[in-house]
């Protein structure tokens, strides 16, 4: 059961999400007595995490004392994918004040990765972007426990298994961390700034080399018992389908997914059924979901097909979580969202072909507003929930 | 979001699943102060929920007086199956003092069905067992709109669609009303006093005529975007398969559940597949999930089969919710839990092979231990939280 919010993280969060606010303004909208908001609002000036402003514009009568969150408040949020990372400092309104990104295998284990991470955080503060961090949040790319800040069996992060990524960071940062699965991270920052603002059971699906989803129920993350839920990577889509890395058979990754388009587009340039793939594995020597994406747009009907098979499949499984969880959204993320909307109409074409009626009576299906940043804007997200009090369930 | 609970709901939900307390245990186990809690007594006591009822034992020190609900607290929980009513009368721990079941056809419709429950209820005032209800929780066997105690487009209740179930039973009985899907009803019981008691994310499974299911998640129901998540006898376990009802192929209840299993078991019986089943057939005209049950516990090994193979449909619908949801416990329930343990194993074993390991690694698979009364006990429960001030989310 969730623990009332407290005064200072509905101040906080109210800062964080609407900008600058009177006193009066604050008491009102909080419906917190004036007399215990001033006493609060002292206390989270000494802490340094706001700031009073001078006069607010007047209500008539007396003016009112202008409330901010502390300028200098700095976030950072780190989204670590398969073969990327993404680091952005924020303001504590979640401002982006610095980014940077650079290719990255998860699978150089978390010595070398969390080395990399803090040797960027150092630079960051050395080009002046921040003098100390308020809190770090951090997304990986497999199961976590979010409790005790630590990866758990994590299928593709060989040598993670439960390392201490909280605890090594804070001890090197010198200040709060919370960590958590990527899909998750990725559903609250689409939720908090995107497309699904204010929607109240939120299905983020993330499609990039592997396939994962994200539940959100008024904005709390659904885990599961370990920290699991969401995994819809390795959901069997056939019985008798192809062997997965995993291995089973016909799972839905091994349909679909950077990796598996990769494949069938190289078989499809190799027996000659795509001209237009043929010519770019000529030229490359590989092909990617981009080369995918790429020529689908200029008309090539093999990979219109290859995507339009992807997603008959996503959209199979989908159909059967939506019957299951009924949700109010569905957004799909990650990077073969530009697949664009070949993609989203075959995943929409059975969804809605499949699913319940009353499920998907009013159920928009649409592509991440945020795109690639949905991971660092639900890390930073984190952060700041972490640094303003919050109890993150 | 949650509102915290009131004083009222925590005294009175502690002495419906605890008992008589006294005073100054009330006031420890709550942690509320001796003054405060004293006030709220005196109200509830005027209100005929509590009664003080003479002194405890001793602590040492003086005597504090023990505190119990109103004896005279009652509660209607009634149970709509597609083709059964079950009522009982409890009181204010939910112990029953009357329970009245008999045959009834869901598609009668809601006149004739309500009609029936409030002649019984009226009966069973007149028999003694209660003069006024102070609430009726009912369980229906379709999507409810909670919010409004209505039903939402059910499949089989024909001419029940937004039928104002809650306004026509609380006019008629004075007092307030909770309607549910039976299957939420049914999890709701199976954690307050079966197998899954304290269960942090619950997912109970129904095999009755059809096949739902119904989440909990610390004890709250998931209900949905429009309530009807959990709906999963129309998920598509083979896109080739049987023709269903709904008018879609390959759903879960084409292959499985009281009604196909009566269809499948026929044609065994007609194709002179089972011997056994070819006799009762010719003695009764008809078989049922019954005769099936019999006769696989009688050795015949077609009966076997068509559990297996209905356990196995059912297995793999769960694998791929274990996965999605990774819940802590799957109760089975329903009348055809009746089938025992070759349904359980088969279910069991398709799950434990095909969800992630991680999600199946602390899994209990196990059958109701309410058996067919979770449904009465989960809207006793219901009413009692409607009654003692809780807002069921």
């Amino acid at each position: 059961m969730r623990e009332p919010e407290s005064v200072p993280y509905r101040v906080l969060s109210l800062l964080r999400d609407n900008g600058p606010l009177s006193r009066a303004q604050l008491s009102d909208r909080l419906e917190i007595p004036r007399p215990r908001l001033l006493a609060e609002l002292d206390r989270m000036v000494a802490a340094g995490k706001v700031l009073e402003a001078g006069p607010a514009a007047s209500r008539g009568g007396r003016r009112s004392t202008l409330v901010q969150l502390d300028p200098g408040l700095r976030f950072a949020a780190v989204d670590l994918g398969a073969s990327s990372l993404d680091i952005e400092i924020t303001d504590g309104g979640l401002e982006p004040v610095a980014a940077y990104s650079e290719a990255a295998d998860i699978r150089s284990g978390p010595v070398a990765v969390l080395g990399r991470v803090s040797e960027i955080l150092h630079k960051l503060a050395a080009q002046g972007h921040y003098t100390r961090l308020d809190a770090i949040g951090i997304g990986l790319p497999g199961p976590v426990s979010f409790r005790d800040g630590v990866p758990v069996s994590p299928p593709i992060m060989v040598g993670w298994n439960r390392y201490p990524v909280r605890d090594t960071l804070a001890r090197e940062h010198g200040c709060p961390v919370v960590v958590d699965n990527d899909v998750n991270v990725m559903a609250l920052g689409e939720r908090h700034s995107g497309v699904a603002r204010t929607v109240d059971h939120l299905l983020f699906v993330k499609i990039g080399s592997g396939i994962g989803s994200g539940m959100q129920h008024h904005g709390r993350i659904y885990r599961g018992a370990e920290g699991c839920a969401g995994d819809i990577g390795h959901i069997q889509v056939e019985s008798d389908g192809p062997l997965c890395t995993c291995g089973n058979t016909g799972c839905l990754e091994a349909y679909f997914g950077g990796a598996a388009l990769a494949r069938d587009a190289t078989a499809a340039a190799r027996s000659g059924e795509s001209a237009a793939l043929a010519v770019r594995l000529a030229e490359r020597g590989v092909l990617t979901a981009e080369d995918v994406a790429e020529c689908a747009t200029g008309g090539d009907t093999a990979s219109i097909a290859l995507i339009r098979n992807g997603g008959h499949r996503v959209g199979q499984v989908l159909a059967t979580l939506v019957s299951f969880m009924n949700p109010s959204m569905i957004v799909i993320g990650g990077g073969l969202a530009g697949l664009g909307f070949v993609l989203l109409s075959e995943i929409r074409s059975v969804v809605y072909k499949r699913s319940l009626p009353l499920a998907t009576g009013n159920l928009p299906i649409v592509m991440s507003e945020l795109g690639p940043r949905a991971g660092v804007v639900g890390a930073a997200l984190l952060a700041s929930e972490l640094c303003y009090g919050d109890r993150p369930a």
